[in-house]
């Protein structure tokens, strides 16, 4: 059973009301040896506070709410763990929610979470979401009691602080650097054609051909999934149809696709092609020929993540901010001038 | 603002009385158009019922703590997928504590969640403890109001239910096989000398030597430390100071650094060196030459985990199992009969 004030008063003979000033830090006339002997009887009987009492009266719990679509993917860990570092600063912890990317349970999740008394949540929304889930995300978020954070994706229509990276800009770099090596034939392997990133990422591959005065290529979009084989199949069919020198992969597993199938060929890279993947996630340093990548400040999303929910918890008239992340190229052997 | 009965009674012009019974599904002599306008009022004001409360009355909150060293590593990822998955059938919440794999973190964290009210903790241990916080854990877990579950690494004189890996089997796993394609001449890349996991790997590899009447190599045991760098100079001692023809590596990480030295060195996988690793972390299929390794069931013991948590809080007098997972061996490519 857990171990209350009344145990501690009757252990040591004293008033309960004595016992509560005492732990609760109040001013009140009691002697040293008293409150000594008050501190020292709650560390024998393993005494701790009841939290869920304290957050009924003080209207805060110090937990906040996290809800992503997979905590097994690297992305969505390493986030979690950037909140969980900031938040441990600030002796708060996290109720975790994982949604298998799906928008029903964001919503669902969101409603548990507050039920729990969290004091923010802070939610990666699942990628497959339609106009219907919108207008039930954007009423909840709308009315919401409580400071809720969008990270990785957001609708712009949500009246909510949003982090996210700079697709476009991330993209931009890489096809930038692309052609300065020489290339002129560069082609990309994309996500889903209807997602947010896909879109962003084509517009920053677009952008960096205007910007170098270059002519884009006659075919240079191939469609992928985000999955590795989509990469692989994709490769083959640029290897049939184009003279592309270059390719960019809009994720790294994409990128790994793309890769074996280029050695399958007894093609070399980046002697044959040079290959860009995009998130850096932990195997494209591991490849025999590391993988050139975009990466995303996952760790320090999740981070800033938290600093903003700590904020808007304190300050809840603070105006909401979308805050953009810039990427930045990793340079590794996958990539080098066309021969 | 939190919405109370009170809001809804105001809004109803009913008693708070009235709104109390039919939201908490007590009987009550209410007319049915007058029990449809309370629920319907409710759904429009988003009244959610205040679970701290709820838990205050019911000495129970539906979330369970989960202490792990590294979320942004897969094995625990995997673990947490797991656990939450089963959770989620039972509608509890996991509050989630990472602790950069520190010993006092653990013991912190286990105060912290019970302050927090939880019904109980999976905790999944800090690997460097010394003998001074083994007792502070015994002390901890023993005397604990609540169940505590340890998952992966466990010390046999806790009086807790503990799950993990059959490690000495999963070992004997794979050099069994490797014995069985005829290799004769099998060294290890092991984890650091004074870790459980090395020791009972260990114990299998020597248990399979001595199964299949085979006499040990005069040197087969080489240190790493479970990083890729490690492996990578393990081996290169191996082929200056054996004529071994298998490797078997405590991990997937180090497999892969000796993977990248025999590549290094011109020589062919599984050709002139056959390769088993131990975890199948994801990227052990991605690689060119496939890895064959052994597969720990993380997923399935972190859904035990939860099972056992969920059987110990409502059974508290419910004898503590120690309960081991049996791995199995997956043959990829990176295996084969020795020249």
């Amino acid at each position: 059973m857990r171990v209350t004030l009344k145990d501690i008063a009757r252990e040591t003979n004293l008033s309960v009301t004595t016992v509560s000033l005492v732990l609760n830090q109040k001013e009140c006339r009691v002697s040293d040896s008293t409150r000594s002997l008050i501190l020292k009887t709650a560390e024998k009987l393993h005494y701790y506070p009841n939290q869920l009492a304290v957050g009924l009266v003080k209207q805060e719990t110090k937990t906040i709410g996290l809800i992503i679509p997979d905590i097994s993917n690297h992305f969505f860990a390493n986030l979690a763990l950037g909140i969980d570092d900031e938040m441990l600063k600030h002796d708060r912890n996290i109720i975790l929610s994982n949604t298998n990317d799906r928008p029903e349970r964001d919503l669902k999740s969101i409603q548990v979470l507050k039920s729990r008394g969290v004091d923010a949540i802070i939610l990666a929304m699942a990628s497959n979401v339609d106009q219907t889930h919108i207008r039930s995300y954007k009423d909840i978020i709308d009315t919401s009691p409580i400071p809720i954070i969008t990270v990785d994706r957001c609708n712009p229509a949500f009246n909510c602080s949003a982090l996210k990276l700079n697709n476009k800009k991330g993209a931009y770099n890489a096809v930038s650097y692309l052609l300065s090596l020489g290339h002129k034939n560069i082609v990309c392997i994309t996500g889903p054609a209807n997602s947010d990133s896909t879109q962003e990422r084509l517009a920053g591959y677009e952008w960096a051909y205007r910007d170098a005065g270059v002519s884009l290529p006659e075919k240079y979009v191939f469609h992928g999934d985000y999955l590795k084989q989509s990469g692989n199949e994709a490769m083959k069919q640029i290897l049939q149809e184009t003279k592309a020198t270059a390719v960019f992969a809009f994720n790294d597993l994409m990128a790994l696709g793309a890769y074996h199938c280029l050695r399958q060929e007894g093609l070399s890279i980046p002697e044959d092609m040079s290959i860009v993947g995009f998130d850096n996630i932990d195997f494209s340093d591991m490849l025999e020929v590391p993988l050139t990548t975009v990466n995303q400040p996952t760790y320090e999303i999740g981070r800033e993540a938290a600093k903003r929910a700590l904020l808007e918890i304190t300050s809840p008239e603070a105006e909401k901010q979308t805050i953009s992340f810039e990427p930045h190229l990793i340079i590794r052997k996958s990539t080098a001038k066309p021969r």
